[in-house]
């Protein structure tokens, strides 16, 4: 790629990025109205935690994957916000003490430091909920068969049998050391399954063939490996003033992570080799998918 | 009523109540079914909250107001199981330390004794993002709108401005003592929101009228508060080896509530009067409305 693909290549998705991050926003200050009684700190809590922050990775894999079966970005941005909000939900909860005690998130301190416990996590609990009014709009086109069941998906990605499940494998102290698989399976379950709804959600927005889901499913899978190790590279080798949260805490907490396994620089090869099988994936769109392959790119090639 | 009539009666709420209990336990135990990695122990934590245990009051309300449409016990007692694992949700997250510090409920430890803080608040998560993941199944007669509509309204009676909300408020110390007025709201929000939802799930799956739907809505509102009244009688004079939970916790923690706000013998009246209030409400029903009649009436007199 040349200097000046590079650049436009980059301006694409960061304009993308940019558009995306700033409709999300608006749409969460517009629902999120502070009600005029003492649970109005709980809507502080929640605006505190859900605006003006965050990559905004989730809804953008949902614009970037329907954008591919020309679906209205009102119905792509309406799954990206619900599953931002399940994200949200999972950060907040993530960083209480009894989990994960984190005391920094996306540079602020954590819901818990600024509102207590029990607002962080009724924060959480609200945030969760708010996911599936968003989802579930019985008016909303193209159906409410389709968002029932992106409903149903998303609660599955996020509950007991996904990202719920993962976070306690994460917090379990093990046994044994875990393996390879383990790993993968853990990082499948916490951080793959919400990404698999969001590419998944642009596709059946979209009403996509099954093998043209079976294609965008073998790039979520792939992509959210390799965002895994290089979250897991990030906590290693960050800064944490870029990347706004606590870092080098897998070691301290002798956690099994791609890093602690393969090491370093073994994990950056295996991440880049990993965004290649994502993009591979990707040909049966004859190059439409560019949005797509440039997010697998930067999931491994970022600072925060 | 007769003695008879009064036996009998109570006798049909029972075998109601025994039926839909024991519907809803088969169901959460086909559900949670324990994976063999260590995330196993998660869903042991949403068993223990979830299966044998509570009123199964909210999932009775659902079967006897569909009951009066002829809507089928399956499609209910789905409403029905959604609801309780919103419910079940809040108790686990209200009973933590941070919240309401509680370590007895049902007669059992609570999940954050038994299991841990961290597994307690991911239960809980889980159980909510389950919630939906039972409402929207996009196959389900009578069609997926209908469950779209109901699940953004159990979206909103849980979240921030519902059962969440009253929930914040009923934590906040709050600078002057709440009125009637504050205490209803709280209430409203915090236990009504969710019995409201049950009562109107039955409703919409029946196809209700408008006329019919809004005297289900005042027979619930009323409903709700007579509950809440009970419960705050019990707290001053249950017995804790019924009810199941740590009692005269109000009085300590300098909560007000019904019953610091009237006394116990004024509570008590308004609780009869909020009841015959309720079962006005049914009256367009002609006497159809006889289990929801007797939900009222067991709702204030009751042991645990």
């Amino acid at each position: 790629m040349s200097n000046t693909e590079l650049i436009r290549t980059r301006s694409t998705l960061h304009d993308q990025m940019g558009l995306i991050a700033a409709e999300i926003d608006t749409l969460f200050d517009a629902v999120l109205v502070v009600p005029p009684d003492t649970s109005g700190r709980l809507i502080e809590a929640v605006r505190y935690a859900s605006i003006g922050a965050g990559k905004r990775l989730r809804p953008l894999l949902v614009c970037a994957a329907g954008d591919l079966f020309d679906v209205p970005r009102q119905w792509s941005i309406r799954a990206g916000l619900a599953v931002e909000c399940v994200h949200a939900h999972s950060l907040i909860h993530d960083d209480l003490p009894c989990m994960d005690d984190d005391d920094l998130r996306r540079g602020k301190p954590t819901v818990h430091v600024a509102f207590g416990e029990a607002t962080a996590v009724l924060a959480g609990d609200a945030l969760l909920a708010m996911a599936f009014d968003v989802l579930c709009d019985p008016e909303m086109p193209p159906s409410p068969k389709v968002w029932c069941e992106l409903a149903s998906d998303l609660a599955r990605a996020a509950g007991a049998y996904g990202m719920a499940g993962g976070q306690m494998m994460d917090l379990l102290p093990s046994d044994e050391p875990l393996d390879m698989d383990a790993v993968a399976r853990l990082q499948r379950l916490k951080t793959g399954a919400l990404i698999g709804w969001s590419v998944d959600a642009g596709a059946m927005l979209g009403a996509a063939s099954p093998e043209m889901r079976t294609s965008l499913r073998g790039y979520a899978q792939k992509l959210g490996l390799a965002f895994q190790i290089a979250d897991d590279l990030l906590d290693v080798s960050g800064d944490e003033s870029q990347v706004g949260k606590r870092l080098r805490k897998d070691r301290e907490q002798g956690k099994q992570t791609f890093v602690t396994l393969l090491g370093a620089e073994r994990a950056q090869r295996q991440a880049t080799l990993l965004v290649e099988q994502a993009i591979e994936h990707l040909y049966c769109f004859e190059g439409r998918a560019q949005l797509l392959a440039e997010i697998a790119a930067f999931a491994v090639n970022r600072d925060r």
